[in-house]
């Protein structure tokens, strides 16, 4: 499956050129997050949370104990969100009402399901931890049973979702750009690692290692901001 | 009312050392973020988008036209979430366990009021885009009564509202210290601004205006990434 399947709920109704529907770009927009928002329904109320993911082919992963939200659904089977948003770009436009911004952003629904199997456990764990910190299950130490005991996983499936961009220059009316009497144009905002800072109790001759200092940023080309 | 009145939802159930009660933290964590993810419950499933917003005081303004979710939801009454997160830095610890990211975000809970007053619409209007773009109000065109005609604006009240933070170092076990086994610390995140990029229809000698190169990163000292 290389396009996206939208539902009604998923299809993009308003803007719908913002739309994308390539699975690549579903893939490429999660890849690049770290935090995704998590929506579940609570007492017929909306709550969203912040949350760590990581994606494993057609299959997200959270945390369950994410205030047990995501299990208290999966056991009830009933539907999340989970959106993951980027943030490019600020479009200042010659009038208020043009401005905008220029973001890529996943929006994924869909019944969670509490992952059982032990083997699935281990590599939901893994991909959440790759996917917030690269490098990292190989260099630190694996849980232990105890340990993977304590922590449920659940698994979303990435069949239900919808991908919106916007990218360019703002778009004004023609007779503001003819007037000439505002500044246009796009701020870029990106994100950026700074210095590690290493743990007080490690000792001061321990260097950081490669995957941790050399690490690019997310979707950019390994800039670091000391 | 100098601190946060949670109720049963609002209430950080868990890690509850993370919480914040102090209004400021709620203002200082809204005021620095460009983006929210807006909850709604839609036919009882949860859908979260982004959008912008800006804050006056104890009320939070949001576009009434974010998939016409907060339209509707302000229609009938019904609750919405709006979160707010700054992702600071990914906590390395010793063991994948421990693993964590140090943020700041704020949660708040409220049935939106569709704003009616021109006044009103106006001075929200104007805290959105003061909030995404500050300086830009008083530089761009501001909207004609048309324009302002096709703007719906929702208020969110900021009473139902909490704030959660992780700050420093990994919490690792003491036989992992002890082991010395993986480097720890925290891998700060920051977000910046790029150089500006001018609307390619605005003539070659028009300089950026200042409150465009000279604006501050969010919740930063100015940092520019070329």
């Amino acid at each position: 499956m290389t396009t996206l399947s939208p539902t009604p709920r998923s299809t993009v109704r308003r803007l719908g050129n913002r739309a994308r529907t390539d699975r690549a770009d579903l893939y490429a927009v999660l890849d690049a997050g770290l935090v995704c928002h998590l929506g579940v329904v609570l007492d017929g109320a909306p709550v969203v949370l912040p949350t760590g993911y990581g994606r494993l082919d057609d299959t997200l992963y959270l945390h369950g104990s994410t205030g047990a939200a995501t299990l208290r659904a999966a056991a009830r089977g009933e539907s999340i969100c989970v959106t993951v948003t980027h943030l490019d770009g600020i479009v200042h436009a010659r009038a208020v009402f043009h401005f905008s911004m220029n973001y890529r952003s996943a929006v994924v629904h869909g019944v969670p399901r509490l992952v059982t199997d032990d083997d699935e456990r281990l590599a939901g764990l893994r991909a959440i931890t790759e996917n917030l910190a690269p490098g990292s299950w190989d260099h630190a130490r694996e849980p232990t049973r105890k340990e993977l005991a304590a922590t449920q996983v659940v698994a979303l499936d990435l069949a239900e979702a919808s991908v919106k961009m916007r990218t360019g220059p703002p778009v004004d009316d023609d007779e503001d750009v003819a007037a000439g009497a505002a500044w246009a144009g796009v701020l870029p905002v990106r994100t950026v690692h700074g210095t590690p800072e290493p743990c007080p109790l490690l000792p001061a001759d321990v260097e950081v290692p490669g995957h941790v200092s050399g690490r690019e940023a997310p979707g950019e080309g390994g800039q670091q901001a000391g």
